[in-house]
């Protein structure tokens, strides 16, 4: 099979991901921060292991400011709901995952301002007119990194300057870009950073990380055990303790730090470099074929490795089946970004989504092209 | 090392847990019920699967109505901030732990009503004093099915019936038991049953699961991508969809229903004979040493492997600490249960708490008893 859902999910995993997740399982899948047994201080090393090492790919100081959360959504939900309350107001985009608006619009029936801001055709937000959405009670400003429909990478170097010029907390959702395109929170001015460990970090599913500036007051989420304050009833004010409750996930966290050393190793850079090449010799071949409409922009620094397509008079499902009867997968549909295919003229048929990740070869990407050529002039 | 922290987390999991999770990070490890490629569609079975196995332990009609969590204190969240609202009343007990007493706490601080019945110094809820606290507004009745301090085992099914009879939301925090002790959703009036997967059931960590019944209105709790209804903005009305937001963990809860069935294969029953069995021998041998005190009651029907103790004079940390050179691994201090110590006598030392599993053997527990012997004649 040629996997090319890996805006979904990464696949495969660099083997040394496996290898530490079972043997995390056989040998050292205690409690970590619970007990004080040989077993669980491994487990708890291990994933101080996982905080410092994703730490030095964000430019974080202090690992303990990394949270451990099931996914992105468990983060951006701590994140959003940590922040806003009644009479506060946010701003967000067009192009957002539901991770994100949803509990936008949840809070927004809360009596929390909402405004979201549009997005051109290609995805990029005009950031003069997010400028002018700024009022006295904007708290915070929320904003996707890389669209998973479009590729489309944000300035948010640019956006979290004037976050911080006028005072304002700047959180990033991260999904389509940690671990694939370079983030700095210190440069970047980014105050929450929420992402997903299974993504381009190469970690196992059931893992994620919300990184917090200690600046940031932010209300508990899940409450809970955390192994430290046990005798008290109320959460600790101190981080990772204050978002971390209930066990963790020992081995998925233990898979994600030799994700992420893998990515340390080959280079962040290498990695969107041959991204970059693949996507776009799969745009320029796809822009060929007559029947094609390819959204997002041409520009391949400010795009991720997330291409959408349709073919003019067959259902974006349709296509997905014939590709997979072929051995490709990809994803088709929406993508669980609903207010985006209004603005790219997508909002009764979604889209078809291939999306390549490193271990990608050009070849999987010609023989890609070929079925879809074939399924094209069907 | 001999393992004596099941209650913490199981160690070591049947083989074939270890065996379905690498399979499934090497060959299935798409998003389930996301894109229709045959990997997320094997991905989508195998959750599938695994809510129908785990169904059939609690007697569980519709398999759709089990939410995945990442552990217990998720789904704990889950129900308890689902349900309760300001105005509303809610009854629970002091030897809950802090994955109940912590949000229930905090709904306090937004003037949820709170009733903690207390319980007596062997950890039992007398089931008079908690009908006395039935008001008008009571919405909900949460109880701790087995206790991680003392394994006291609450009568849930004549709790269930009271909550019935009355109109109460009944939820169970199954913990320790589910997996070890038979629970019966429909037998004991459950309405909502969390549990986590990584403990009785055999399953790795970053597992988990809350059962809700349909009856039950609840407000989301985490919002975000569900693969479903993916053009609108709210979080759909129907389970598991409402709360289960984001990529879950589909190899850990590949390797959770392994455990399950191997559960099941082997017998409940017997799983819970052999752990009574090594516990009775456990807690008789250990009060035959003079400056020993045992904690929790002594009929073995309501009591789970869970078994808290202290050597006069000597700080349970420093007994963990001591065990832990010899080579056994036992948790020490509160547990996260912060109430239960005021009731037993050990606000300002904690406990020393063995607990055995289904792996443990006599002879390690024979072992266990001679080195704390050895302690406590230090």
């Amino acid at each position: 099979m040629i996997y090319l859902d890996n805006a979904a999910t990464t696949f495969p995993k660099p083997q040394q991901v496996y290898d530490e997740v079972l043997e995390c399982m056989r040998n050292y899948a205690a409690n970590p921060g619970r007990s004080s047994h040989d077993m669980a201080i491994k487990a708890e090393s291990k994933i101080m292991e996982a905080r410092q090492e994703i730490s030095t790919i964000f430019n974080i100081k202090n690992p303990l400011n990394i949270v451990f959360t099931s996914n992105a959504t468990d983060g951006l939900n701590i994140g959003i709901k940590g922040i806003l309350k009644a009479g506060d107001h946010v701003i967000s985009t067009m192009i957002e995952h539901n991770s994100v608006l949803r509990p936008i619009n949840s809070l927004n029936k809360k009596r929390t301002e909402v405004s979201l801001i549009g997005v051109n055709t290609r995805g990029y937000v005009n950031i003069e007119a997010l400028k002018k959405e700024i009022k006295k009670n904007t708290k915070a400003i929320v904003i996707n990194h890389a669209s998973n429909v479009l590729g489309t990478i944000q300035n948010i170097n640019e956006i979290g300057k004037i976050a911080k010029e006028k005072g304002i907390i700047f959180m990033v959702d991260a999904s389509q870009s940690a671990g694939v395109v370079p983030i700095d929170v210190v440069k970047d001015n980014i105050d929450i950073l929420a992402f997903p460990g299974h993504k381009g970090l190469f970690g196992p599913q059931g893992t994620g990380c919300i990184y917090i500036n200690e600046k940031v007051n932010m209300y508990p989420y899940t409450e809970g055990g955390t192994g430290s304050q046990s005798n008290l009833m109320k959460q600790p004010k101190f981080l990772p303790d204050r978002f971390e409750s209930g066990t963790r996930n020992t081995p998925g966290i233990a898979g994600l730090c030799e994700g992420v050393k893998f990515i340390k190793k080959v280079g962040i850079d290498k990695i969107r470099k041959h991204e970059n090449m693949i996507t776009k010799y799969l745009v320029q071949e796809l822009s060929e074929i007559s029947r094609i409409k390819i959204y997002g922009g041409s520009n391949y620094d400010n795009r991720a490795a997330v291409v959408s397509f349709n073919i003019d008079g067959i259902d974006s499902s349709e296509v997905g089946y014939l590709l997979n009867e072929e051995g490709v997968a990809v994803r088709t549909g929406y993508h669980c970004a609903p207010l985006i295919h209004g603005i790219i003229g997508t909002n009764y048929k979604g889209t078809v989504r291939i999306s390549p990740g490193y271990f990608n070869t050009l070849k999987e990407i010609e023989k890609t092209i070929e079925i879809i050529k074939k399924i094209s002039t069907k």
